[in-house]
């Protein structure tokens, strides 16, 4: 009876569509939630853009609103908010105050609680469409409700509300889509018991943002500009970034369980990142293909670690959540309102290159950017004060794609003149007019390009509009959102007790939250606060190592970092010398895993090691191919070798695999390493070789009472470990006696017990492999960190 | 008696030295070219002020200015100039008349022209001293003279001027040393017949310049702060600059045999930049351990192209060198008077970090600088206009050794107040104030702490300190020398016939000069003012690349450039899409020279290749070793793999050393490689294999008339080639043919004749063994360049 009344009225009003336009079918949106706070602020205002957008597309509408509520009230709460729809300023509002009219008519409430509710829906749509012998083209059912209720909501519209066959189902989810992987998998799997992928829209409401739904269209068409500059050797850093003053007030209950990463980073702003560094598909505008993209692209980006964020939490959250949670005053919530994330990819056009996204609440201003920030390349040869402004490539050059608020209050998309001048869809974006004297970053206005949107739409109308046509490339598929949340729930595991920096909010957070990029970490510029009132000012080098004595030879013992920074420094200097007295330099590395921050050390922190004339050499492995993880060499070539640039010629694994088996005695092996030193170190005397000690007294691959290795003349040899794998290929104790220095590196608590031991035995290595090294006229060096030595 | 003069005065009054004191010794010091110039300008001042700082050393002084003209006028021209001698404003000026006047008593002219006026000047060097009774202890010789004159000057001195055992001489030396490597050595080689190492100083003037010399002093006393961002993680760039007013005018017979990289880059900017990128020595004032360090810093630099300099001359100087040399109307001059160099350093502290030298005459200014400017790794959370200038880490951060003139008009040392407070020596530098609103490098003045010398010397007298003090860390020694030539002589030679850019001269050069910097090259910003007016704005992809058939397969042609490009897109394509089919590429490339430029372009411009996933194998190989330059692998290695990051296992070199000796048959190189293909290629079916041709029709080291691998089952076998190094092993046609995809790549004229008479023949490989490349059921596509095929 509602839409026949409709179409009466349609039919008298020659500007609205006729009956024979109408045949391309029905319509019916079903908002589950309608009267919530998404709902009122949002969707209704969404369905009545696309209602007023469609209505001469041929489809006819019927909107549902469903809540909880029982029909009478939550009639009257519904109509409450449809009453205060907004004509948008580009409509003309005669026309917008039909249509609004009719939208009205054309709503309805909903109780959907139980079965029977659903089915009963189900019905009247069947019923209406009956009576006005219409044509179903498809339903929508809008989840505007928390994600506890979808599984019960979801299964009831698999089972009793589907449109007939010919007709299509679309349901549109809002987030959170779980928490972490797990949870996102778990709801995941059971949307799939009830949808079809392609039946599922996952809305993160950032792409319907017109600066970011823009960021992939400006890298299509501006191809021409872009493809060279569009790389590491060009870009200086991105920036995605989503400022609030808000705080959390009121919405604690949900806050404390999600946090700044789950709620903003994981989704909206890693979405925003991906458009902007993913390969640039053949056709942007063919979903899959884009998904295909965004896919690989989430697969080249390096594993988050703890040191890859800041945190901070504003310091009224801790009250804010105690009150509204009824939680003790000693409760301590770790939940971050504030994070800055650096990330990395590891595709060769980021390589390197600084991707970061920062997001707080109580922050000083509320803004949100995507900005690429290019390296200056250019020198300039005239003198600043003579530099012509708008041409000078000494000037910074930046593109934005400038989400809204902030100083410019606008969407808007800017490009610094001095890059080039951007192609621009003429319908959807003009040129702004720059008068203003305005200041963006670091730069006034003027000195970019400006273009905003022709019609300034709101997120969600954008895209209820996608939805309506189909246009799955707007949100967010499974395979998506499985791949963001894999590639977060690593670092949220290992932030969960992290120490947030707590902030006072506002512009009083003055530089308490800039932060600083080093080596691939972040941190905070400056010290807390506590640490700024009493600057201890501990020099690095002072008393950190001590210098001793252990089984008769030098000692060195700090804790371990020191030590390692002690050792690795040591290493270098050994590598220096020998380089330049003797042009080459052969260090034998041990595998396990005391080594690996070593290596990483050595990769991160030594620029003058001369790489390029040093030998790498193991001293041992275990019998499994190189690329097994459980290799020693490939712990080696992840940590250090790929970082520094050892050629080719000088890495020399141990061939543990030879005629496509392991270690297999005929194969002869260990004479083919010990050929190889022979051949390449002068008296197979190794400038350095690096132990370490194990806990049953072994070293390199030497085992207490092994066959093999602790005497004779065999320079390499075959050993069996007491654990898996049992199969080691070793130096034997002679080869390593006959070094020009050996360092052994002990550390850790677990060490202690046979620390203390071995400082007190003799020369007994059939018992403790480890006590048999001595070089004979080599330096032996233990580097033992206060754990080991001290307990 | 001149001497005795003087003493008597000294012993009349109090504030000079006494007698005892002067027991140290006598100085005497002559100075060659003493009516030049360069004596004029700063010469006799500069002895002047050794003079006046010395006076109360212990040492007595002599100073013999000597000439080619004759006693009387030459006396004359000399004691002109002392007359003119100037006080320091930082001295009294009582004490300043009473030394000046004693300093010309202490000076006397000689002509030095023959051989006998030599062997007078030492008799009369002696005669004083044995009438004084004074103790000899040292001879200064200072050449103000032209470079032709030295050979003759030294052999003189050598021969009749040296002082007695126990006494030291010094010769002091002004460049040009050489014009390039080999004139350099040959001047060195003479020089050393007649001087010990020990004995000569080569003056490099801007070594004595405040800010210069204060570089490695600076990085000692600041290294707390500064070896944590003396790298390339923190370190943006670094520019070394001397932009002068002036031009050449007058000077033109010396100008167009240097032209400004001999006359100011080889030197005084190289030495400014050696002294911020070397190792830092534990000892900085040990002369001995720096020149080390300096001379592991030039191996370190990579090898100038022709690339890597952009050049200019300012327009009048070709009238200029018309009229000054008697040359003709139509004379070119290829002496650049402008050049901007980027230079790169292998060293991992500055790998990839650009360091700029650039200098020019009839420039918009005169100033002389040395910048580090650090990269930004902050992320400023405050909005812009509320963060604090003063400690803001979001602001630029620079270390600027300011030498002279220009806005500041002093020597300076600056340091961005957002990096550290840096410790200076309160003796000789001073804080100073800063109240101007002056901007330097793009900030105030106020944003940087400024120190300025306490009291400003001019370069000489700093360096004729020196050499007085025999400190030979301020000059440059024979090995440096050298070392700087070696550096510098290959771009000289390349660029010899380099086209200019021809620059009107001061304010007007506008942003003619400015340059960027793209993968390593440099290339000025603006396009030839020609081009500028006629922009004939050709698209890249336009109608470059041919499609084509030939011998029944796709041909791609183009000019070898964008072949090359065009090939290199294509594998990238290929690489991709295996990839994403199957997780693996099977990449195996040919040897020889076309390869070359296709290897630069995939390091260089193909960000989305996935060489993680890549194997690389080769096609064939010389039987050298893998280190040999002329092995295959090895110019793989260097033009590709070094920049690339394909892991350690998926690159697999042809086993042509096995056993300690090379492809003998029965060490199974070739089934071993064939054992490799089986284990890691499915069906020994390679994705892509990349050939060329030779130009008796070979292809792999598949050679005409070859008994193996044109047909038969083995995958991979040893030839001949008939030319050195014979031996080979290669991929055989068998193998080749089983690919999915093999691109044949022929570039040059050499290859026109067999392109022509291959596109005829049929399948003969026993004659032209590419004729037998044939996939049986994969792609085969010629990429020939315009030169191979159409000659």
């Amino acid at each position: 009876k509602m839409l026949g009344r409709v179409l009466c009225t349609v039919l008298f009003m020659g500007a609205l569509p006729s009956l024979a336009e109408l045949s391309q079918g029905h319509i019916s949106v079903v908002l589950l939630g309608a009267t919530g706070d998404l709902a009122k602020k949002y969707l209704w205002q969404g369905l009545f853009h696309l209602y007023m957008d469609q209505v001469s597309s041929g489809h006819s509408f019927t909107f549902h609103g469903a809540a909880l509520t029982a029909l009478e009230p939550g009639q009257r709460l519904m109509f409450d908010v449809l009453k205060k729809l907004a004509c948008p300023p580009d409509e003309s509002p005669n026309r917008c105050a039909v249509l609004k009219d009719q939208f009205l008519k054309l709503s309805q409430y909903h109780q959907l609680k139980t079965a029977e509710n659903y089915t009963a829906l189900n019905r009247e749509i069947e019923m209406l469409l009956r009576q006005e012998g219409l044509q179903e083209a498809g339903r929508i059912f809008y989840f505007s409700v928390p994600p506890f209720a979808y599984t019960e909501i979801a299964r009831h519209i698999n089972s009793t509300c589907r449109p007939p066959p010919g007709a299509w189902l679309r349901v549109v989810l809002e987030k959170p889509f779980g928490h972490d992987l797990q949870s996102a998998q778990q709801l995941a799997a059971e949307l799939k018991s009830f949808f079809r992928e392609e039946e599922m829209y996952r809305v993160d409401h950032y792409l319907g943002k017109q600066a970011v739904a823009h960021i992939l269209p400006f890298r299509d068409q501006n191809r021409q500009f872009l493809d060279p500059i569009w790389n590491r050797h060009h870009v200086e850093r991105v920036e995605v970034v989503l400022k609030e003053t808000v705080d959390a007030k009121g919405r604690t209950s949900f806050y404390e369980q999600y946090g700044v990463i789950r709620d903003v980073l994981q989704n909206h702003l890693t979405e925003a990142l991906l458009f902007l560094t993913m390969e640039l598909p053949a056709n942007v505008s063919r979903a899959e293909e884009v998904l295909q993209c965004k896919l690989q692209a989430f697969q080249s980006l390096q594993r988050l670690e703890k040191s890859s964020a800041v945190l901070g939490q504003y310091q009224a959250y801790a009250s804010q959540v105690q009150e509204e949670l009824q939680k003790p005053q000693d409760y301590i919530s770790t939940t971050p309102t504030f994070a800055g994330v650096l990330i990395h990819s590891d595709n060769l056009r980021w390589e390197g290159v600084p991707l970061l996204l920062t997001s707080g609440k109580a922050l000083d201003e509320r803004v949100g950017y995507v900005r690429v920030l290019f390296k200056n390349r250019a020198y300039c040869t005239q003198s600043e004060t003579l530099r012509d402004a708008e041409h000078s490539q000494c000037k910074a050059k930046q593109i934005i794609f400038y989400i809204g608020h902030g100083a410019l209050n606008t969407p808007a998309v800017l490009v610094s003149r001095n890059l080039f001048r951007p192609v621009m869809p003429k319908g959807s974006w003009r040129e702004a007019v720059t008068g203003s004297d305005l200041h963006v970053f670091g730069q006034p206005l003027s000195d970019y390009y400006v273009y905003s949107p022709v019609k300034e739409r709101d997120a969600y109308s954008v895209l209820i509009s996608n939805i309506y046509h189909g246009r799955k490339d707007f949100f967010i598929t499974t395979e998506n959102l499985l791949a963001s949340w894999g590639f977060w729930t690593p670092l949220l595991d290992s932030i969960s007790h992290q120490p947030l920096r707590i902030y006072p909010g506002g512009v009083e957070n003055q530089h308490l939250l800039d932060f600083e990029m080093v080596s691939g970490e972040v941190t905070f510029t400056l010290a807390e606060p506590e640490e700024l009132l009493n600057p201890s000012r501990q020099m690095p080098s002072d008393y950190k190592t001590i210098q001793s004595k252990f089984r008769q030879s030098p000692l060195v013992s700090a804790w371990a970092e020191d030590l390692i920074s002690q050792l690795a420094s040591d290493i270098e200097k050994a590598a220096s010398r020998t380089v330049a007295r003797r042009g080459q330099f052969h260090l034998a590395l041990s595998g396990g895993s005391s080594p690996v921050v070593l290596f990483q050390r050595l990769a991160r922190h030594h620029y003058a090691f001369p790489w390029k004339h040093t030998h790498v050499w193991l001293v041992d492995e275990r019998c499994v191919p190189l690329t097994d993880t459980e290799s020693n060499f490939f712990s080696l070539h992840s940590h250090l070798l790929q970082s520094v640039r050892v050629p080719y010629f000088n890495i020399h694994p141990m061939p543990v695999y030879l005629n496509q088996r392991l270690c297999v005695e005929e194969d002869g092996g260990t004479e083919l390493y010990a050929k190889e030193i022979m051949a390449l170190v002068a008296n197979a005397s190794f400038d350095l070789v690096l132990l370490g000690m194990g806990s049953d007294g072994h070293t390199a691959s030497l085992f207490p009472q092994s066959e093999n290795g602790l005497e004779g003349t065999q320079a390499v040899v075959l050993t069996e470990s007491p654990v898996k794998p049992h199969q080691r290929m070793s130096f034997s104790l002679p080869l390593i006696n006959k070094a020009r220095r050996v360092f052994v590196l002990v550390l850790g608590k677990g060490k202690h017990d046979i620390t203390t031991l071995v400082s007190r035995v003799g020369h007994e290595p059939r018992k403790w492999p480890v006590s048999g090294v001595s070089p004979s006229s080599g330096q032996l060096v233990w580097y033992v960190d206060y754990e080991a030595l001290l307990g």
